[in-house]
Parts: C-alpha cells; structure tokens; sequence
C-alpha cells in the first residue's frame, strides 16, 4: 500500500473537495482520496494505491478538476 | 417583470453559485437568477419573475442549495 500527499491550491468549500475527489478516483490504482480542506490556502489531498500513482496523473486530475497542483 | 435581490451568505465558488441558481430557478415564477459572488460576505442574488416570488421560496431554496438567505 502506498499513501502520497499533494497540495492543492483555490479550493473553498464541499462541492471543490467533491470535485477533486472524483477526479482523483477516476486515475487508475487509486484505491482513496482524502482531501483537508484549507479554504484560504492550499489544501492536503492523500491519495491510497496500491504501489504509488505518477504525479502527472494525479496533476491532470486535479487541473481536469479545476485547481491547481502546488508545486 | 419584477425583480428582487436577495442576500445570501457562506458561498464561496463557482460551485455555490451553481447549486444555488439551480435550486432557485426551480421556483415556480422565476424567469432568470443572477450571483454576484462575494466570497468571504453575503453573496448578492438577483430574481427577475413575472410578478415577485415570495421570499419564503427563495428563503427554501436556498436552504436547499445549503445556503442561508441574510436577514
């Protein structure tokens, strides 16, 4: 099992952290998404997989979703 | 034509802005809905109807959306 934070820059209330999560679900081997929500900053999202997802992946996801990747 | 605005807190995105114009354009009467979005104070929202809507319709359907009417 593999556990990988990133940080997620303008999300601000329920409905981002919904739309982050789904994005995120959707890249293949991601097994969970967990977002803390930091509405004037940059929020914590942990993804669980089984042996690790290339950033690029998780980095489309969350730009399909519509914030960006810090970093 | 009638308009009323109303003021609406705790939305903070383009995703507030959606959930709360589609809850309110259910309401019977209404013709058109406009947000302008103030993030961190009272968003305003702008009802155009044929005759005025009552307020505790909108009032309901804000709430619906997950939102509070000000006030």
């Amino acid at each position: 099992m593999s556990t990988q934070t990133f940080l997620v820059r303008g999300m601000t209330c329920g409905h981002c952290v919904s739309s982050v999560t789904e994005e995120i679900t959707e890249v293949p081997g991601v097994l969970s998404v967990n977002v803390d929500l930091v509405a004037d900053g940059d929020s914590v999202v942990t993804v669980e997989s089984g042996d690790g997802v290339d950033e690029a992946l998780i980095r489309a996801a969350v730009d399909e979703a519509g914030y960006a990747l810090v970093g």
